[in-house]
C-alpha cells in the first residue's frame, strides 16, 4: 500500500488522477498547509523538502512530479500511461512534463511563494503582479504549439495529461483569461469525464473553475 | 548525427557530456546568446522557448535537461547511464534531476533572468540578493541529503552526475562557499576526471571554478 502525501490546490493532484487511473494500491494523506505541518519535524522526515507530494512505496520515498509520474507508468506499465519503450516519445513527455515543473509551476508559484526568492515585500508584490502575463505567456506556447490534442501527446492519454491539467486548475486564479485557450479548455472538460479524475479531484475537494 | 544546441555556461553542458559518454554521433552547435541568437526567427523555429539545449534528432527536437538526459540514456542503453528497468532507482535519479531543474537551476536564475519574473528593476535586485542564500541552502540539502557518494546515486555513475556537476559550475560565481561542500567538490574533482568530462568542457570553454 503506497501513501501519497497532499495538500489541496497543489501539484500532488497529477500524481493522485496518475495513481487512480494506473489501479495502483494506495492511500491519500492530506498534509495541513494550513498549520505548516509541510514544516514539522514529522512532515521532514518523510520529505526533507518541506513539499508535497511525497509517495513513500515499498522501497522508499519519491517526491518530484515528473518522477512521480514516470514511476507510476513504469511501475504500472498494465496501465499504458506512457510508452516505456519508445525513447523519444517517452520523451516528448518528459519534455513536457519538465516544462510544467521547471517554467509553469514556477511562474505560478511567484504569485504566493515571492519569499523564495526575495526577502523583500515590495518585490513580492512586483512579482505577482507578472504572473497573469508569465502564465498566459506559457499556456499560449502549450496551446499553439505542445498540445497536440485531445491529450497533449495526440490520441494516447499518457502522464503528461493528469500534469497539465492539474497545473491548469490554477489559471483563473492567476488572471489567464481561459476564453483564449480553446484547446486546452476541451482538454480540461474531456479530463472530468474520466473517472480517476473524478474520484481524485472529489477526495482532495480540488476546485475546478 | 544529432545536433545539440548550446551556450557556455548553461546547463547544456550536462546534455553535452552525457553525448559523450554515451558514445553518440552529435555535433555541438553554439547559440550566441551575446548577439542574443536565441532570440533569432531561426533559433525559435529549432525550440520556440527561446532557450538552450536542444537536441535534434533523426526523429525530432526535444528540449529540457532531465528529458534530454534520460533520452541519451535509454537511447544508448550500452553505456549504462540509467537503471532503465528498475523504477525505483530510475525515479530517484528523476527526482534529483526535477530537483536541479524546478528548484535548484530556478534558485540560480534570479541572479541574472529576474525580468522573466518581475517588471521592476528594484526587484531584480532583491532576487539578486537572495541567490547565495538560496543556493546554498539548496546545495546543503544535496550536501547532506541526496549526494550518496562517489557518484549521486552511489557507486554507479548515472545520468544525474553530469547535471549536478553543471550546475555546480555556478556556485562561485553565486556566492556559494563551497569550502561547506566537500562531498560536492570530491564530486566536481572526480567529474574532471573524465575523459568525456574533460572533452565536453574544452569544447565549451566552460571555466571551472
Amino acid at each position: 500500500m503506497y501513501r501519497l502525501y497532499y495538500a489541496p490546490g497543489t501539484c500532488a493532484l497529477a500524481t493522485h488522477i496518475a495513481l487512480e487511473e494506473a489501479g495502483a494500491p494506495y492511500e491519500a494523506v492530506r498534509v495541513d498547509f494550513g498549520a505548516q505541518a509541510q514544516r514539522s519535524p514529522d512532515y521532514l522526515a518523510v520529505n526533507p523538502k518541506g513539499r508535497v507530494p511525497a509517495l513513500v512505496t515499498e522501497i522508499g520515498t519519491l517526491t518530484e512530479t515528473p518522477a512521480l509520474l514516470c514511476f507510476v507508468a513504469q511501475r504500472f506499465p498494465e496501465a499504458g500511461l506512457a510508452p516505456l519503450d519508445d525513447p523519444f516519445a517517452l520523451a516528448q513527455i518528459q519534455e513536457f512534463n519538465s516544462y510544467l515543473c521547471s517554467t509553469v509551476h514556477v511562474a505560478h508559484a511567484h504569485g504566493r511563494r515571492g519569499s523564495r526568492w526575495s526577502d523583500d515585500a515590495a518585490a513580492h508584490e512586483s512579482m505577482k503582479r507578472k504572473v497573469p502575463s508569465s502564465m498566459t505567456e506559457c499556456f499560449q506556447l502549450i496551446e499553439n504549439k505542445f498540445l497536440k490534442g485531445p491529450w497533449v501527446m495526440g490520441e494516447r492519454y499518457t502522464i503528461a495529461d493528469p500534469y497539465l491539467f492539474t497545473i491548469g486548475t490554477w489559471l483563473e486564479g492567476d488572471g489567464v483569461d481561459t476564453a483564449k485557450l480553446p484547446k486546452f479548455m476541451a482538454h480540461r472538460a474531456k479530463m472530468l469525464e474520466r473517472p480517476a479524475v473524478q474520484k481524485a479531484v472529489a477526495a482532495e475537494g480540488t476546485q475546478i473553475p
